[in-house]
């Protein structure tokens, strides 16, 4: 088979043909040196160049000032869960946690085992369809952080707009990172793993303001504080530098695209595609998450009739569609249309979703 | 250009070319699936078969017990110098270091930050030359485990055989796993990060009894305890999907190679190759190990004229021949001859160094 999959997973996620072209043709010598990117030293020119270079990339996608930084770290964004309290919370202060999904209470939970955090607002209440509403008033004044989820995948919820808060506020962008324009001077620190918008898995990437990386408890092992990774620009030990070069390219080629309002227009299109079946279904295809808090990178349904949804996905599979299943966790079903998925693929979904529905 | 260097770096270093060109053909395409390896969900069965694939090639290669586990982590060495104590030290319990280098500083250095810890036997007073005599009846009884550095990379020296100690012995083996046989039996624990002898950076794994791995201290950060990773297979949350696809290619050239005896003949032709030149050059060039403490992995030298030394090495890399500078630390010439690093490179460097010494 030599055609590319309609690749709907959540992450690891489908990534550019011409971004993996690239990496194929040069594998066995990168830019005359004879070597794979994975064959060159770290401390090497070659890969430095790499390394800066999707630094600067991140700069100027985002304008960010030079009081940010931009570090490259392992570990996902479950070490991140950690890493956020264990270098942020001072002694009696709390960590405060907006939570809109899954990946939320987990990084609430994380926070809690290793120090004092509160959730400051959820939308639990309503099964995680919407971005709930906080009230800052209730934010006490040792709040060290207020901590929130930008977007949801298992969920399919997004945050549209972002709160104004007193307190440094922290966000995990790991499945919209570069997939529309934010202001991240509003934010104290922003992390995200790899695999959805970025690249492969195994590298992640924390940008935040320089007070927040530059000095960290003593306590804290040395791979988990900021300050180690901000004082030796991300190469304290060797770092994933296959992962960071191929997302060298995925930058690359989302300047190519017109950059942050390029992508983010293409992505509105993508899931206004899946959005609009569902509503035009008349009730066939039932949307998870509320119209005001849908995700424009998982679009997650589920059908009606309980008894078809199985027949749906089997249907899907055999027509080449990937990855359509919901999250073990909450089952369903669920197209994820990050930045790479193309027009064409999520427009091959709707036609058979359309058709499904016909034949049902 | 289309000739393959003479790569003799430190780490990340050579890997097979074999291994590269089936990377390369399988980019856009893997089995059919119509995706690259790192567009596969790491819960989708392809992936999975990788996964699986490579804890079965450790396990076959080095004959492990159903006792023993294979983690596939992230982080590097440096994360396992935290991972260690604060998954094996008890309350009241201290931890044991031998220092046998520079890397053997910075595991024990690490243990001492998160707790107790102290160096058991050291090479220091001898300029890290030779491996350590530990003298067992030292060690106290509230030891937690003995830990050692089966290879120093920076100073080129290397264990050849291992202490028997009435306590868990762990080992960071990143240097020289997989270059030799190896009882692993008698280790509780061993780590390596993958970027000399496994694949590309941005893996780690730890191969461990079952005990030692299955319960971790409930106030260490989830992604740091050894039982979150056991429990979920390495799949709690996303893997370096890639890194792990290299390391099954790298782990089945070895195996096609004669298995752990096949390579450990080739490391040990490839190395003495080169020591010959140093043994023959009556004092010209001078190597850092004693004899009985040669690491088969990192030949380190000096001239003994220091003054030609930056001569020595501009030739050598107009010639095309790679990362022969010392590390930073130390200065000096270093060749890495890991398994990948073919016999024909370390021959063409042996001739190199008759050539330039016939010529001062």
């Amino acid at each position: 088979m030599n055609t590319r999959a309609y690749n709907f997973n959540a992450g690891p996620a489908a990534l550019p043909l011409e971004v993996l072209q690239t990496a194929a043709a040069e594998m066995t010598d990168y830019a005359g040196t004879g070597m794979s990117v994975m064959e060159l030293s770290h401390r090497s020119a070659s890969y430095e160049a790499i390394h800066n270079e999707v630094q600067q990339r991140f700069r100027a996608l985002y304008q960010l000032p030079a009081t940010y930084r931009v570090l490259l770290l392992q570990g996902g964004a479950s070490t991140q869960f950690a890493m956020v309290p264990l270098n942020m919370v001072q002694p009696h202060q709390q960590a405060s946690y907006i939570v809109n999904g899954s990946w939320g209470i987990k990084a609430h939970a994380e926070a809690a085992l290793l120090g004092e955090a509160v959730v400051c607002a959820s939308s639990k209440e309503g099964g995680y369809r919407s971005i709930p509403a906080l009230d800052v008033a209730t934010l006490p004044p040792n709040t060290a952080y207020v901590h929130l989820t930008t977007n949801e995948t298992i969920e399919g919820v997004q945050c549209h707009t972002f709160p104004t808060v007193p307190y440094p506020l922290v966000a995990d962008m790991s499945s919209d990172i570069l997939s529309r324009p934010v202001d991240l001077t509003r934010f104290a620190l922003v992390y995200a793993g790899a695999q959805k918008n970025l690249g492969p898995s195994g590298v992640t990437v924390v940008i935040a303001h320089e007070d927040v990386v530059e000095r960290s408890p003593a306590t804290v092992p040395t791979m988990l504080r900021y300050d180690t990774h901000a004082k030796h620009n991300s190469l304290y030990n060797t770092p994933p530098t296959y992962s960071i070069y191929m997302m060298n390219l995925v930058l690359r080629w989302v300047e190519q695209r017109g950059g942050l309002e390029g992508i983010a227009q293409a992505n509105e299109q993508k899931a206004q595609l899946l959005y609009e079946v569902i509503d035009e279904s008349a009730g066939f295809y039932v949307g998870h998450a509320e119209k005001s808090a849908r995700s424009r990178m998982n679009v997650t349904f589920r059908l009606a009739d309980r008894t078809k949804e199985s027949v749906f996905l089997e249907q899907a599979q055999q027509r080449g569609f990937i990855g359509l299943t919901g999250h073990r966790s909450v089952g369903g079903c669920r197209a994820s249309t990050y930045n790479a998925v193309p027009y064409e693929a999520c427009a091959a979904l709707a036609t058979f979703m359309r058709d499904f529905l016909r034949h049902s």
